[in-house]
């Protein structure tokens, strides 16, 4: 199934040449039939039930719904997972629940970071430590586990380097935390939809994801936070809404946070985005994670050993762990010209993203790749190496945004 | 125009008898082309440009661009909007900045607002003030302007009352908390797309909105934050995310603030639900916003002298404002059946809603209603009242959520 991908829409159809698409770790594409059943929502749901599908299509209960076929996807129990917000907007509430989890730290409670990690995480964070007065203590993420101490309220991780796709090992590092009285918030940005996670299984407090990348929710698309259901009493929301509210509709000027994960809910329910999303993880239906999993591996294995050697000649060096076990689902080359490059690869119907410094970045989304794509996408890079075409100084032109 | 409102889907196509639709502001219907071009979204822009499309289709700058768009019907410049988050999240970021602009103020800085306001304002006040070490002084909202004081950071109010409808004077309690060197911070959910506002003549320093009520976002449609200009260097986000940064693209750690009001953005855009605002927004060009307001006064001014007419004598009460200069554009009526009828109204076509204790609610969103539609709305409720219809019990038996 994983080699036929038929409920994607087809990357490739473009107007240039064939297109591969690796950077379905930015973003997905959408289902075959997203459009039709984007439209039809508009119909069916929007027009035909105006404010009565609130109830009458089940708008209200998106947040938890879709919530539960994400955890089924990372491995966690039902009711533990909202869809809601953004990405950064989740992170935040996930430090600051964090936060007042551990009550008990210092006065100035310690979270330990690691370096390098995607801006907005590390923004985020130094704004939760500004408004609460924690401390940041940033290291390599080797040695994360070392630096947490006594004192240490959260550790808090990105599962899987949005540059080297350097994976990390989410049980252990729980492990060390808890060991230390610490509660864990860990980004899974760049793993949900391309492999196995075991939430529940590792013990983990809190975590946070993105939807637009290997989820295919859209651009934009909502984010999701999962909580451990032993958590749940003492979740507090830094946003409290009425959407969190136990009785959102006896319009209480108090606030009493709703049971379970609800209460992580702040404004209403982004529906659009949210019916979007739904449609996406039909994508995943009947499909086995670790099944998609070996599928990934499949792939950056065949990309390396290709990279090693078709590409190593022309100067590229695997910037990403060889150790399959250590890596995510992409894979980044270093190149002294990888700005120019990437730009004649998209030309060339190739798709994937330069990263700051010196970057090639691979997304290789199992949902909808094949060992074909890799071995053709690298075929067409070597052409652009033999025969110079990347030089056209066009390429070499920064532009603007991403 | 106003009368024959081409570009709106016509609400009235329903299974049952002609719908009435008289609850616009809780979801704005969609325009008549709002699913063909959803789903020329999805073919058009997600399909065909993937990644690209973030350059390409200007998924980038759409809370700027739309935000621009909604300021020309809020009486806002350009570049002191933006669309984004939802209306919980923003009258955070809201709070949180109107505090940091308010440095000098005593250390548990006083924060004056009203009483009867919506709950999530409520909620999300609270929130802060527990994080941020407020103190929240809430009085009936006549006597704001007497309870600012020197130690006044922020006054906090909603511009037309959620219930009743009654509307507050912008200019006039703006100029009184300036005057105590306070900011204001307005919510105007209920009023932004049925009435002329003057954010920058009135000097309002923050104001949030709902997109998805009288400006037909769609259900959880991006919220909107209005900061005054001359406050863009100042303005501190409670949230800090790289979409907010002065150059996302260089990946750098530490968070520098974008110039402008870009710096309140956090997390990726939610460009499918904003793309869908952006079509709605199209409703409203070509169209006077103080024309507007005066169809939305004589909509309201006719069913009050209905309602007085014809529904009194049923135990029917006006329960909003008699004077159109002090009211927004929905009308409570207050009755001790209020649920029973308002179900009963529904199951007529008529749509407004039930709001505890006892009132219905009846909202005239000025874009797509017409005079006819009121004298409808209230003939067949006096039906309801007259044949004791609305008596059967089924449409005492309370629901769940809305």
């Amino acid at each position: 199934m994983l080699e036929s991908p038929q409920q994607l829409a087809d990357p490739t159809a473009s107007a240039g040449p064939r297109r591969i698409y690796l950077d379905g770790n930015s973003l997905g594409p959408p289902s075959l039939d997203m459009a039709a059943r984007m439209a039809a929502f508009v119909t069916d749901e929007w027009h035909a039930d105006l404010i009565g599908g609130w109830n009458g299509q089940g708008w209200w209960d998106l947040p938890v719904a879709i919530g539960d076929r994400i955890g089924d996807l990372i491995g966690a129990g039902p009711g533990q997972v909202i869809a809601a917000d953004t990405t950064t907007v989740l992170l935040y509430k996930a430090l600051v629940a964090g936060l007042y989890l551990r009550p008990d730290r210092d006065a100035r409670p310690w979270i330990v970071t690691h370096t390098g990690n995607f801006p907005t995480d590390r923004h985020v964070l130094d704004g939760v430590a500004r408004q609460f007065g924690a401390q940041v203590e940033a290291v390599a993420a080797a040695d994360m586990a070392d630096a947490i101490c006594d004192g240490t309220a959260i550790v808090y991780a990105t599962h899987v380097d949005f540059r080297s796709g350097a994976r990390l090992d989410i049980g252990a590092l729980t492990a060390a935390a808890h060991a230390k009285g610490a509660v864990v918030v860990w980004d899974l940005s760049h793993s949900a939809g391309a492999m196995d996670l075991h939430l529940d299984r590792d013990d983990v407090d809190l975590a946070v994801g993105c939807s637009y990348k290997f989820l295919n929710g859209g651009p934009g698309a909502p984010a999701f936070l999962y909580a451990a259901e032993r958590h749940h009493d003492d979740l507090v929301n830094a946003v409290p809404g009425w959407i969190g509210d136990a009785q959102p509709f006896a319009m209480l000027e108090e606030h009493r946070p709703a049971p379970g994960i609800r209460r992580m809910l702040s404004g209403t329910p982004p529906v659009i985005g949210l019916r979007a999303l739904d449609i996406a993880l039909d994508g995943f239906d009947d499909v086995d994670m670790a099944d998609l999993r070996r599928h990934s591996v499949a792939l950056t294995e065949r990309f390396i050993e290709l990279a090693d050697r078709d590409l190593a000649p022309h100067g590229f060096t695997v910037a990403s762990p060889r150790d399959a076990d250590r890596r995510g689902s992409h894979v980044s080359l270093g190149h002294r010209d990888a700005y120019a490059i990437v730009q004649a690869m998209i030309a060339a119907g190739v798709v994937g993203d330069f990263r700051e410094p010196n970057l090639c970045r691979f997304g290789f989304a199992p949902l909808h790749l094949t060992l074909n794509d890799v071995d053709e996408a690298v075929a067409r890079l070597l052409e652009l190496m033999e025969t110079g075409a990347w030089q056209d100084p066009k390429f070499a032109e920064r532009r603007s945004v991403t």
